[in-house]
């Protein structure tokens, strides 16, 4: 009997997070709960981070009579309501299934599968305060995009998750800008999910108890898979993590490239040089524990460089920079509303990571980004230094 | 002493061919000739369609005193004499030592090195007419895109030269639009140069004497690599002949999902599942002849298929045809001069030879693409069809 056939009990589904990425990854898996009632409870809660919002007049939402209207009210209880985040995806109708819930740790008690999407400076701090307080056997499945890089190695977000709640933790990550996949325009998506076996040496999570559908790849893919939204899933966390994180580094390039007026050839080939930088930072980084081949076949690698590198932030502020003769700091303070640019971020810290490795030459892409920002290399010195 | 060191003879280049793409390759030719004396003769012949041609009242080259301007002209003097491909390539002004050339037979004569940059339509007259009349250990690079596939099986037109010349022929293919590589602006380019060894059971070319440099890696990076002009040499010509033409197919589904507004993360995913077919081709059809990391690695994979994808003229007409709601036959007639585009013929050279073999299931994208343009697929269905 496979994982779809009867069990006794349904996974309880929580989204921890409801940004634009947050309600629309909570939209499609409240879809799927709804169609899948086999193997998930209907209800999914959604852990929304209260705050005040008001709906104007020109909402499609605006009743005078309504309690709702009159005034600051509390986002929750509008999504709840209006099956809508009108602060952060206006516009998009939220599953009625889908339940906003101000308290975090209430949201996800009782829940089997957890969905994390969230900014990544959040992630310690919201894990601390569930920590002990979700089923012991729960799952996890991170749609934070990138890595925790510091100088002394490389950490997968959903190792951080998996560690503090002492849980196993998969990664979603792929060619998804929000705004389109919450239109229901079709994309596709990685999900990495690779729990260790129970020969293995790693600690094994808590099983689940027998009267569950066991978590595996096809229950994975019930709950993202969508008519507009295709899932793969593979078992390469790191690989599917790491293109998350470089992928920044490389969209700043092409940008600044693109800014120059250099051509699509130009663009074309930042993006061959960084996909060959992605591949050979995993073979030399993670060895056996990542497929190199995740970078040039998945979602999650060449797909969401492509994206990335057409119209996602950190282009489109790099290419203004130049545009603009600004720094990119200024780009952000003014483009971003004080935001910062992942990829700025990344390219600094994976540059650190070199260093102290000896191995900025191995990487000349990466490290001309990070030199760019530095300020101790012109975008126009990029071609004869990567090209090596 | 390698291939840089000094040899009593130089060799001779001629570029077969003077379209735009002809014009920017014998430029970077000719500039690499003149800026490498010891390897090669300076003067570069460029063979060229003879045709009339008149300078207009407005061009910089007009000269009301000069008999270049009284009328019709022919093209290789207005080339000679301005050192502009006036028709072909306008505005680019030409090496001083690169020599247009209306007669096919005297511009190989003696040459070692012959390009070969012309519409594949004409391969086989031209090499037909030049047949026992160049060296017998003359050595070819063709610039020519692509594959020539039928039911019977693929055949690349590197071999189709070689083979009626009775030499080797290599190939240059990459993410190169020509308007842009004429303008000096910075792109990548592969060549693919493998010619049998003495020892292996294909026929080896006529050994070229030893007065001359060797033709090997380093002489033809020498020949092509411009500081604006990155060239990879590899060995796999069938890797990157083949990337050339089925990027092309893959660019017409891009232009469909484009036209249709269905955002840069389904482009993206058309590109990855392109990407992908083309490595599974390669695999295939070519086995261990093909090295498929050419897809994933070289300016003549990965980047030409992002820049066909990006602002081909396979794309564009795809796009416009969803745009307009025409068929691409149509808007191949409005935008193209009647010209045809490349991405369509080999959609059903390849889709004769997949369907002859059996396995169009094995490739859905490129059976879409052909089943969209046979008008038996719409756009709409090829998410659900190339999710397998």
């Amino acid at each position: 009997m496979g994982s779809l056939g009867p069990y006794q009990r349904k996974h309880k589904i929580t989204v921890v997070g409801s940004g634009n990425w947050g309600c629309a990854i909570a939209k499609i898996v409240a879809e799927n709960a709804a169609s899948n009632p086999a193997i998930f409870e209907e209800k999914v809660e959604m852990w929304v981070f209260e705050e005040k919002v008001e709906i104007s007049k020109d909402s499609r939402h605006y009743d005078p009579s309504s309690p709702l209207c009159q005034g600051p009210q509390n986002l929750t209880d509008v999504i709840n309501q209006k099956h809508e985040n009108i602060k952060y995806l206006p516009g998009i109708t939220l599953p009625s299934n889908l339940h906003a819930n101000p308290s975090l740790v209430d949201a996800v008690k009782d829940s089997t599968i957890l969905v994390f999407n969230l900014p990544h400076q959040f992630i310690i701090k919201t894990c601390e305060q569930i920590k002990g307080k979700i089923l012991p056997y729960a799952r996890g499945i991170s749609c934070i995009k990138g890595v925790d890089v510091n100088e002394e190695g490389i950490h997968l977000f959903s190792e951080t998750i998996g560690k503090i709640l002492g849980i196993y933790c998969g990664a979603l990550s792929g060619a998804n800008i929000a705004s389109e996949v919450a239109l229901e325009k079709w994309s596709e998506s990685s999900i990495a999910y690779d729990p260790p076996h129970m020969d293995s040496k790693a600690p094994s999570p808590n099983p689940l108890p027998s009267d569950y559908p066991p978590v595996d790849h096809a229950v994975l893919k019930s709950l993202f898979h969508r008519p507009y939204f295709h899932i793969r899933v593979v078992s390469d966390v790191a690989g599917v993590s790491l293109g998350g994180a470089l992928k920044n580094v490389v969209a700043l390039a092409a940008g600044w490239v693109d800014g120059m007026g250099w051509g699509d050839n130009a663009k074309a080939a930042i993006m061959r040089v960084g996909l060959l930088e992605m591949v050979k930072f995993g073979e030399k980084f993670f060895g056996a524990t990542i497929n190199t081949r995740t970078f040039t076949e998945e979602s999650a690698g060449v797909a969401d460089l492509i994206t990335s590198c057409s119209g996602g932030r950190n282009f489109r502020c790099a290419k203004l920079s130049i545009e603009r003769k600004q720094s990119i700091e200024k780009v952000e303070e003014t483009e971003l509303n004080g935001q910062k640019l992942q990829g700025t971020l990344t390219a600094v810290e994976v540059n650190n990571f070199l260093k102290k490795q000896g191995l900025e030459e191995e990487f000349p892409l990466l490290t001309a980004v990070y030199r760019v920002l530095e300020g101790s290399m012109s975008v126009g010195d990029i071609p004869s230094y990567i090209e090596r």
